[in-house]
């Protein structure tokens, strides 16, 4: 099949349901931000039914770095709760895979590797409360941008489960200090994805020895007048996932998030 | 040893610590309702680990009824997290034993039931909210009448999964249509706790014939001017559980909670 590749022009306006539509037929096969805005956009997280009570657990455990926003049945590929008649093996523009806890190889589906006793988590991300700060007038500096959050290893622990146990990980967004009450105010209606920040600050509280050197993504400035805040992250349970190294793990590649057809106001709690 | 009863009286103004080291003598074996105000109580489920991912599970999918507050390591009675160095076993007041999802036993300690296989899960409770609704001045109609508040079996499913399913059961609370707003804003801040109502008004839209003859508990006035007010309600987790027939299950009893060291205002998101 010969393959037409869209432009985010092409899918502005599109449903989730039809955006996944063009994914599947790799029309798509770029970052998810800024698509199907106002509806959630989740991180994937694939492994075997073996490790799956650990896993679960470990979110359980830490459901600030690790919001789980559905659960997939032993070897369904549809989440029946947030995109009903979804594939998350074909409707994500991205795949990485894992092997011993080293990404072995980026892929366009998981076609190839699924088996009957895979389990697929969605997990909330940060893309959910993002929105809504900046419909409230308060800027991304990332976004503003256009690189990556940054991103720290933080001097925290998670909860172990299990095999799963490591440091949390937190991403930074500066904020004027005149936003910041209301910027905890709006991240907080929003637990199932990160919520609340969880310090703003003094940076070496968390361990963080240079705001400027992120772990992962890319170093963004701090202006005179504002706070650096920091947000549970959900690089965490894919850094906790390696670091247990199960012999194959599936994920989405950063940026390339499953769309669901849930709207962010529905996450909201009041 | 010979045991002395402790009144009311003399575990007032107690610690969590104190008062479960109280019933751990077997000092106390009556319903907890009104000790360590403020302090949030637990609902126990006990089961095997080969049915804990499907417990696990089947709470993450349905968390309005199944608000998990902590699951205990295989064989560990310790809650590390909401009541650092108590023990499950001993610290409840009275229990229950279930075969095959038959009520078989209540005793006062699980020391002779407990096996190095058992997972403890500790769920909200109710209470946690209904003490800031009181503080704002809203009656609770079934605390005013001292009896157990009513409850119903919906036609409502939870969703399922692996061996767990049933119907979502409800509690019900009257409120004056002046408190009703106020209501949904301060249960929508505990999720942790069954959270916001379901439903209010027509008690036929959730399949309930006459709300003065509930399934469980005692019936309560509706006055003229109060709306039915209907929540989530713990007794969904423990219905469903039965209804699975595991060969041998744990729980409290009614009323007679688990006592955390974790203050109720803690639980709020906002």
């Amino acid at each position: 099949m010969a393959t037409v590749t869209r432009s985010m022009h092409d899918l502005a306006g599109l449903t989730p349901h039809q955006i996944r539509h063009s994914i599947r037929q790799g029309q798509w096969r770029r970052p998810t931000s800024g698509l199907a805005r106002g509806y959630t956009q989740a991180n994937l997280a694939v492994v075997p039914r073996a490790l799956a009570y650990d896993f679960l657990l470990f979110c359980q455990r830490n459901p600030k770095p690790c919001p789980l926003l559905e659960v997939l049945d032993p070897g369904d590929p549809e989440p029946r709760e947030f995109a009903p008649g979804a594939d998350i093996r074909t409707d994500i523009p991205r795949y990485r895979v894992y092997r011993d806890g080293a990404l072995s190889d980026e892929i366009d589906d998981l076609m190839n590797y699924w088996r009957d006793d895979f389990v697929g988590f969605l997990l909330g991300c940060s893309f959910t409360f993002e929105h809504p700060l900046m419909d409230a007038g308060i800027g991304m500096r990332h976004i503003e941008l256009g690189v990556n959050v940054p991103m720290f290893i933080t001097n925290r622990p998670c909860r172990p489960a299990g095999v799963f146990h490591g440091p949390l990980v937190v991403s930074m967004r500066p904020i004027p200090a005149h936003d910041i009450v209301r910027v905890v105010q709006i991240t907080s209606r929003f637990p199932a994805v990160h919520g609340a920040p969880i310090h703003m600050g003094d940076p070496a509280v968390l361990g963080i020895r240079d705001v400027q050197r992120p772990d992962f993504g890319d170093a963004v400035p701090v202006m005179r007048g504002e706070m650096p805040v920091f947000w549970a992250c959900g690089v965490t349970p894919q850094a906790v996932m390696m670091q247990a190294k199960p012999p194959l793990a599936l994920t989405h590649a950063p940026g390339h998030m499953f769309i669901t057809d849930r709207r962010d106001s529905t996450l909201a709690v009041l």
